[in-house]
């Protein structure tokens, strides 16, 4: 943990707050931290800055901070996933959040399995946590946006274009020549949205209409990594390839 | 599973040979292999093909094979990585199987702690069936040569040169300007050795002895991401960058 995450309710005015439970748990056993000790922190979707450790009592710590630097500029990417299966994706949320992602898209296909949607790390209480800990190891504190769509179709045609307005659009195709590098540079491209389908890929008819709504395929060699993976190394390509 | 591995002693000259255990029952369950399927099937650093099911028994599948497919062309990129945390090891192997690396170096810094040495993870058992499980998973047969070494600077010195002789090096540096892309594109490089720190960084020593070896300084942005992310991302980037 690199930052420590606050909510804005959780700081009085004067910048003092106090931790409990994980948090309080990790400034005192990882980060060895006593009164006077000073710790990098930030609120959620604010700006970060230092706090110092005024009290450390029963379980709670108190801390005074300043926060005073504005949160790294917001990701430039954003991902439209094809629901993968619950061991899968409670995997990736931390580490989406760190690599960075603006907004996480997860949507059903043909190869989702119905009972994918039945998971609690679909659930705010459960996914949360993890994006926040993502954002605490790049210490950034935005939290990318998350919603999921049960159908393909409607979120297409209906949705997209607002939830992911005027940006590149690209569709990890294991068969496409084009690289990401080679398409994000051409298009001179500012915001890119990364569709990544499921382990079985998208069928056709899905595939047509991602064609039809703009997505450009991108390939990525011939090995066909598993989901999490092939996310980490696509949105590591398309960051790369995003203008400095 | 988009390909079942098996070792060369496993197959019978005639091309048959049994499965049972978790690739039987891959085989059956997943699979719904039936007499005369026919599955993609290779051997450990050998050849891949197709092979029929010929017999289903109690536990057991018999099958024949033709091995007659070159596997794909071994990775260029060699990790040299500090020694992670045992859980953060055990999510690597099989994702970097599945990006592809030739060697993978594990070696000791001020910064890795004493016991991440003490650790099943580290025993071929453990971690030749995850490396088989990523190369399954991409149809590779190729397993990436692994080793470990306790004194870093015996291994920079005197045995880095023959493990991993005449490349590109590079050393992931969060500080870094130059790009993975730019400095392989530069280099014109055939292969490349990637050097990935600790969580906490290398020291100034380890560093400089790297540095003294020959280690290019190649950055990622401000995000100073998890080993594993850090890994499968860098590792995307320099498979990116080499020639085609």
């Amino acid at each position: 943990m690199n930052l420590i995450l606050l909510s804005r309710g959780e700081v009085a005015p004067s910048g003092e707050f106090s931790l409990d439970g994980p948090r309080a748990n990790h400034l005192l056993n990882v980060l060895r931290a006593a009164e006077g000790s000073v710790v990098r922190v930030g609120i959620l979707d604010g700006a970060s800055g230092l706090a110092t450790v005024t009290r450390i009592g029963a379980g709670a710590v108190g801390l005074r901070g300043t926060f005073d630097s504005a949160p790294p500029p917001p990701p430039r990417v954003d991902l439209l996933l094809a629901l993968p299966r619950s061991k899968v994706l409670r995997r990736l949320w931390a580490q989406l959040a760190a690599v960075g992602v603006g907004r996480i898209v997860l949507t059903n296909a043909e190869k989702v399995e119905r009972n994918y949607f039945d998971t609690h790390v679909l659930k705010p209480d459960c996914y949360r946590p993890l994006l926040v800990e993502g954002l605490q190891q790049v210490r950034d504190t935005r939290l990318p946006a998350v919603s999921i769509h049960r159908q393909f179709r409607v979120l297409v045609e209906d949705h997209l274009d607002s939830l992911c307005p005027n940006k590149l659009r690209l569709i990890a195709d294991p068969g496409a020549l084009a690289t990401v590098g080679a398409v994000v540079r051409e298009a001179a491209a500012e915001r890119v949205l990364l569709a990544v389908g499921p382990e079985g890929g998208w069928n056709e008819f899905e595939k047509g209409l991602l064609a039809a709504h703009r997505f450009l395929p991108v390939g990525m060699g011939p090995r066909a990594l598993r989901t999490d993976t092939a996310c980490i190394a696509l949105l590591a390509l398309v960051h790369d390839a995003l203008p400095r």
